[in-house]
């Protein structure tokens, strides 16, 4: 690692990619970390990531009062703004142009695989045109797709409140079995079942919903899906399903993706959305009444759930960016790496941008189990920590029959 | 109100119709108050509501911890169990019956009004069999729309639950509104726009979302839709909008309603669903990019968003419900009288059960603005007591941009 020191110059920080609600927490502790670092001059935020930047919407950050950043650390989405901006072939020059004018010699970027290309082709320019700038991504996904760290600052929070809902949700299923008694929650998670594993979190018992998890790792097999839902519904009553937003069939076939002509995978005409679909299916095929809950963005923002861990390592990658930076790294991504041993701990690392930007962690075989429809206490033991607080207890009645 | 003392005898309790979070508040509310009430030996609970009571699927509540019942108030959904079960002609005096043999002179039931006819019909039938049975009803729906009470126990919650939820997934959009920059909510509600008016409680400013409200009170018109979004998107960039599960047209047709043959009101095949029709309305007639969340079955439940509020009064309903059952009150439901004055403050009175059971309590016109997409300050006032503690305060920044 570099560690050559600085020059004094001003730093500016972006968000990019869909928002978390953890993304603000490391905006803070990049600013937070800006503030006690005499390297550092102007701190300046870019609104809507590059594309905001290159358009010269830049603010400044000093001006923004302590109880402001403190309240943001409560507050999902990206404060700045976020943009899902392709650079064009001259734009990495432009960008670079536009940091030297303004004298910003730190450059840090929150985002995802996209958002690592970015920060990357822009380390790249700088070199190219022997412009002194470091570059640091700072990670963040509700995926949690990345690979080279342990997990993504934004998945503890969504995978909470992911967990949470799904224990809700299903208490009203269990209550009223008879009226629909086959339920799909539809969660997002890109081409990763990161997310929809993370419905296990709240099982407390192998009865306890979800009773069925189909992730994008495994293709989809409707015939095989009917059966399963089948025999659930025979065995216990009711089944509730929590399926990725992203399922494909064996042939690659996206599951319910819309077609302005024609049919889909499975016959229908003009059928949006995985949930949409697979209760058409369990309908059709069974007979049964089906309903789709579909949190949607919800999912990703979620302030009743943030996560306190997943919060203090989104602002701990921040402030760690932040210092790197001035130690003299660049091109690079700040990583979680997990402590080993019995108790939970994450400190951080460096990744090169490069290698994060064109690479996807998927769920690995270990986590799934054999019929690829539940997670194994492997993925559990690393998912657990991630969502901070113990979820909520929720009480039975030990319901004795009168005599 | 009948005030002759009851013989002495067992009280038996059943939840119906769609849980809520806080009907557990009610049922413990009940059991609490039978357990200090002379009057009450045998504390029964009937699992899935009537339909299990007449399966003699009757529990003894007094093997119930302490722990477990006060753990209850926060457990959300129906641990009962619940129906939604229509009676048969020859089941009231079957019920009846079953209380003669069981002993049974006290019979609690939390429900809606579909809850409220079932109670009346078996209160009469007491009546016709001159069985001394007092039958109380205590108020549950999320949905609100029940008359003679100036709110319902589950509303609350629920609504607290949509404020939180609209404010949330409307930050995502509003920092990233050029990915989708049309975002549809659809909630629950039955054909009463209480729900969907509580988003309103999260908006801060005029410009805060939800921009359009879609309530059953008023006839959608596709067209007006289309050119409402437009004007909105026009102004903030954006626009978030939310809807009811029902709406219907001018012609009384109801908007994304799946149909087997054909084609919906707006000729699209096959469509189901409001949120998903009107995002392909968007789509169609606008081009822009549009997606839905749809919280299904959370909003009912959702554990994190339990108000104060609710849950105390949906207690209060319970425990009130068995004073007056042992009172001599029977076939009346408990109601929640708002006194009047600055400070919100609510107990209880009594209706009869048959004047709930066949009426619908809709939004009246003062709390719909003059074009029916918004909410006065009418129902703002009316709303904001019932969900609890104040809302979490999101923060933004000043954004003072570079000279």
């Amino acid at each position: 690692m570099a560690t050559q020191r600085a020059e004094q110059g001003h730093m500016l920080i972006g968000q990019s990619g869909g928002p978390t609600a953890v993304i603000n927490a490391s905006l803070v502790g990049a600013i937070h970390e800006a503030q006690r670092l005499d390297a550092v001059q102007g701190i300046y935020g870019a609104l809507n990531g590059i594309e905001g930047a290159l358009q010269r919407r830049i603010i400044d950050l000093r001006r923004e009062s302590a109880a402001t950043l403190d309240a943001l650390l409560n507050t999902p989405s990206a404060a700045l703004g976020s943009c899902r901006y392709k650079l064009q072939p001259d734009d990495p020059a432009r960008a670079v142009n536009l940091m030297r004018e303004l004298g910003i010699r730190y450059f840090l970027y929150i985002g995802g695989n996209d958002s690592a290309d970015t920060a990357h082709r822009i380390a790249q320019a700088a070199a190219e045109m022997q412009y002194e700038l470091r570059v640091v991504g700072i990670p963040k996904t509700i995926d949690n797709d990345l690979p080279l760290t342990d997990h993504c600052p934004g998945y503890g929070s969504a995978a909470r409140f992911i967990a949470a809902a799904v224990m809700d949700s299903a208490r009203c299923t269990e209550a009223l079995p008879g009226h629909y008694p086959v339920k799909i929650i539809e969660v997002m998670g890109r081409y990763a079942g990161w997310l929809a594993g993370a419905a296990a979190l709240g099982q407390r018992t192998p009865d306890d919903a979800p009773h069925l998890i189909y992730v994008p790792e495994r293709p989809f097999d409707p015939a095989q899906f009917v059966q399963q839902v089948r025999a659930t519904v025979r065995r216990r009553g009711y089944c509730v399903i929590v399926v990725s937003e992203h399922l494909a069939d064996a042939q690659g076939r996206q599951i319910g993706e819309a077609q302005a002509q024609g049919q889909d995978a499975f016959g229908h005409t003009l059928v949006e959305g995985v949930a949409q679909t697979l209760v058409d299916l369990v309908k059709t095929e069974l007979g049964l009444r089906a309903r789709f809950d579909k949190p949607g963005d919800e999912q990703r923002m979620a302030t009743a759930h943030i996560s306190r861990t997943d919060r203090d390592e989104a602002y701990l990658a921040g402030r760690m960016a932040m210092r790197y930076a001035v130690r003299g790294v660049t091109d690079k991504m700040v990583t979680l790496v997990r402590a080993r041993g019995p108790r939970y701990a994450c400190e951080t690392g460096l990744a090169d941008l490069a290698s994060i930007a064109n690479s996807q962690q998927l769920l690995p075989p270990a986590y799934l189990n054999a019929d690829g429809t539940g997670m194994t206490p492997a993925f559990l033991a690393y998912a657990r920590p991630l969502i901070g607080d113990p979820l909520p207890e929720h009480a039975t009645l030990r319901g004795e029959r009168l005599a």
